[in-house]
């Protein structure tokens, strides 16, 4: 161990509960799609956001959203706005696209190096669980993640209390053992309220919004995180 | 009266109440605020939505933040990302900017026919109540509006049903004599729930979203609204 007075080295958490849009995957690829269909590639950013700001809406009111019913709705209000042809279409092929996209590139070796700590390693997705199995699949990653777990199944979207509580039912940890690890400060927030440890993985360096609670931790990405949690150099 | 058996004209309702950013004010207005202060101007409709899914997700943990906490926080990051020597001053440049929009073409006329028909006009804004009364201040629409109203002081935001009772309240108006005018399909679904009727300002020819109930009237802006609710030609 290498940890120094001055800054401890944190603790090894039990479990790691992953998000996996954005977090996992890059939306970057999504900008083909959208031109392809006829949408401005630059606007992925404000779709994306959109579909959470409307499903969180729906979340406010008690509703539990499927994910995909979301994206689609908002993608072809987009479409028909462009006079696309068939916007049903076009929206199913931007939907494939986006179960189709990889990981950022310190995702597998980040999440082989958690897993090399000790961690267990599970996906806490806000969509189908299916999506992070098929980004993770033929990868080093594939065999350290014991389970895909959507909200689906926790009956409400993060960031409520449930759907973290429905990771930590399955997994049997107690939340103070468990990190979430994410880009969105606002699922840090909602682990942060459910009792978990949090990671920001600032992989553009933004800098944490003020409006939310600080995260316990923040890295540049994966490999940055194990390395932190690590035994060091 | 000119209704035609097939499609009776829609009853007028006894309030208007009418959402403020984006629905009253036009958010294009901040491109140039977003290049004075080196932020890409074609990530303004991101950042919108961005603020309103931060804030929403908020809400779903049973807080009522500040718009402006929500919107510095969020800008700030943004300026953080593009290494900006001030962000703190820099995003109070855009916030000002916000506050200073101005509406878009349809609404001071659109609001004042709607005056003329018998109608009450209230606004009711997640954002401070002072920045729809900067935004119609000076023009005709100003006489028309009886009062700003904020989710300040309904203690949840939108769409969360307090906020629309806190309208309804203010005003002594049962929720059914009531019509809630936006361009955000979130808000008329939260403003459904609690009882309004609603009606969807379509101004960019998008189409609904169907993950939201679908609205009572959808019109291309006030004036057109003002057209369908009024005795006609």
């Amino acid at each position: 161990m290498t940890a120094t007075p001055t800054a401890p080295r944190p603790e090894v958490p039990d479990l790691v509960v992953l998000d996996v849009n954005e977090t996992l995957s890059d939306l970057g690829g999504l900008a083909d799609a959208f031109a392809a269909v006829g949408l401005d590639p630059r606007d992925v950013e404000a779709w994306f956001a959109g579909v959470l700001r409307d499903a969180f809406a729906l979340t406010v009111l008690g509703d539990n959203p499927g994910f995909a019913d979301v994206a689609t709705a908002t993608l072809r209000s987009r479409l028909v706005a462009v006079d696309c042809a068939d916007p049903d279409a076009a929206a199913a092929e931007v939907l494939q696209a986006l179960v189709a996209l990889r990981p950022h590139p310190d995702v597998v070796p980040g999440l082989v190096a958690l897993a090399a700590l000790g961690c267990r390693v599970v996906t806490l997705s806000n969509g189908a669980a299916s999506v992070a199995r098929t980004l993770l699949s033929g990868t080093d990653a594939e065999a350290v993640v014991e389970a895909y777990l959507s909200v689906e199944d926790a009956g409400r979207w993060k960031p409520a209390p449930q759907a973290y509580a429905h990771a930590l039912s399955v997994t049997g940890v107690p939340a103070e053992r468990a990190l979430l690890v994410a880009v969105h400060p606002w699922d840090l927030e909602g682990a942060h309220r459910a009792g978990l440890r949090t990671a920001w993985l600032d992989r553009a360096g933004r800098g944490w919004p003020s409006c939310f609670t600080a995260p316990d931790l923040t890295a540049d990405g994966f490999v940055g995180l194990a390395e932190q949690l690590g035994p060091g150099a």
